[in-house]
């Protein structure tokens, strides 16, 4: 319902998820949910008391598997005080917010993320969602958590391509935010971000409070909150193309390199910007080219842009803090940003 | 989302269907919806323009239902300033108001309620629905429309039992609301409702004014709201045991006459509502005895209630217009109750 407040309660530390977890496991009417992934790397006293395992990866995202986990929440004789824990990625967090605003016509839920993207990006907002008719997140809610436990030494349980994926993200997030955090993330190393060390636990917390500032000033996603899709136009494209060949962060990582080269056609854009992205995402293992049809990618976004608002907005980079979005640049300028990923194949 | 206010404008008049429809289906973006029943029934001209048909009755209240549904609002390339109009029954109106919660994280949608249940009571207060895992209403939003367009001329195109049926629910609202209108239901014949004659007219005013009044103090359904399920705690245990021998208005209307024998144990009750209660049923031609197993039907609300609060909440009427909550009146007293609608078949 548009208009309700953004209101989760966020904590961020090293070493809480364990005992946070089994705090809320205690209680009556609480139902565990993960996936088989990370259902395997969570400690034995917690995987014990999951109730539902959802398969891993985006293919679980689904209409059918939201069915069956509603299906095993009733089954459970979770009442309109029961409560949802999603203990994952986004895909689990996405599908688990979306029963819990199900449920009973909506119950109370906590997302505990255990990869980058989730930790910085995706637990946090309220966004709901499944993926139905072809579409990405067509169908869901607006129904923040009640709160959101975030511990970055989960992260070193995270499988390597994922928590390179994961910095995209964190970058994305950083040139919304400003100079200084963008600076912060080009600087780290991956190895701190897997260890979580106190400079990774600083960029996660800057991040998440980046995405809460804009969250609360637009749950709805109808202003401030559009600058989140840096790189996620483009970037959605790729993934639709692509998968499973890459992998959420791995688009946006090119998508951002795509938007930088259509920001740096602006006079007021920071000269370089491209250049420092690209050797930041190269710097992390992330690619930065790919080999693509741009017909191909360019009727992707006209697609995407039909199922969503008529207009293809994309949110362009100037420097690090100054982000604008420029509606329908055209199918010309488009296909030149497509150039700054290479590696180009014409159909033509 | 809690703390949502309904902020529906309603509309009842006689007559009004058609033009309303035609100026909504006008617009861009408006996906119209209904089932196989009442497109038979509407006129050409709004048949014509329907996007999505639904397999009639309460059997189409399905996940794999809602499913095909927003497959055909994505398909349809509905975005998010896209519209829903459902026209039919309470079956529609909760799918169709599903659906539109649910797509592109949410969109506005209209309610015209063909049935005279859905004109009195489900269009109204955004509560939203399919079943799923055996219960009813297990699956849903809060998510009121837009705009409720009430023709009470279309009560001609209905199925008499369907008629019928509704003037129960029409009853329990009158007896939530006060004596003025419970004596007007009291004394209404069937054929003035089916012919939408003033009075009856004025009835269904007045029970959505009744129950706008409640569901805007109480969207999501923690307090005075709960007053409207009088009858229905009797009633869904009668119709989950019965369908489709039972239809939904039916089975409440059995269900009224077990509350009023509730009621009737308490010193200030009214005496005689019972009997005033079930001469009016009969009258409209409703039944008011049913044959059953009072152990099947004590379980049946046993797992209802498990499935719902932990505590059985039965809605009682000691007169017209004084209504209250009773919690957990035991074993012994419900199957008194029962004994209301008599030709019970012991198993023990």
């Amino acid at each position: 319902v548009s208009g309700s407040v953004n209101a989760s309660i966020v904590r961020v530390d090293t070493g809480i998820f364990t005992s946070q977890a089994h705090s809320l496991l205690e209680r009556q009417g609480v139902f565990a949910l993960s996936d088989e992934n990370v259902a395997a790397v969570l400690p034995a006293t917690v995987a014990d008391r999951l109730d539902h395992i959802l398969p891993p990866g985006e293919t679980a995202k689904t209409w059918e598997q939201l069915g069956r986990l509603l299906e095993a929440m009733d089954a459970a004789g979770l009442d309109r005080d029961g409560h949802v824990l999603a203990i994952g990625g986004g895909v689990v967090t996405d599908i688990g917010g979306l029963a819990a605003s199900l449920h009973r016509r909506g119950i109370a839920w906590t997302a505990m993320p255990t990869s980058l993207v989730g930790q910085v990006d995706a637990a946090l907002g309220g966004k709901t969602a499944v993926n139905l008719g072809g579409g990405k997140n067509t169908v869901g809610t607006f129904h923040p958590p009640a709160a959101i436990v975030v511990d970055p030494t989960l992260l070193a349980t995270l499988p390597d391509r994922h928590l390179r994926a994961g910095m995209a993200e964190v970058l994305k997030t950083a040139l919304v935010s400003g100079t200084d955090l963008t600076e912060a993330v080009i600087d780290l190393p991956l190895s701190a971000m897997a260890r979580a060390e106190p400079a990774a636990v600083d960029i996660i917390t800057r991040c998440l409070a980046t995405k809460d500032e804009l969250v609360t000033a637009d749950l709805t996603d109808q202003g401030p909150r559009r600058l989140l899709n840096l790189g996620h136009t483009f970037g959605h494209a790729f993934e639709a193309l692509a998968l499973p060949d890459l992998v959420h962060g791995e688009a946006v990582g090119l998508g951002l390199l795509c938007a930088a080269r259509l920001g740096a056609e602006q006079p007021d854009a920071e000269p370089g910007l491209e250049g420092r992205l690209r050797e930041a995402l190269s710097r992390w293992g992330l690619p930065t080219t790919w080999e693509h049809d741009p017909q191909a990618v360019l009727d992707e976004m006209r697609r995407d842009k039909k199922r969503r608002a008529g207009t293809l907005r994309l949110v362009v980079p100037l420097a690090p803090g100054r982000v604008e979005i420029q509606s329908d640049p055209g199918r010309q300028r488009l296909a030149a940003a497509l150039a700054a990923v290479g590696h180009s194949v014409s159909t033509s």
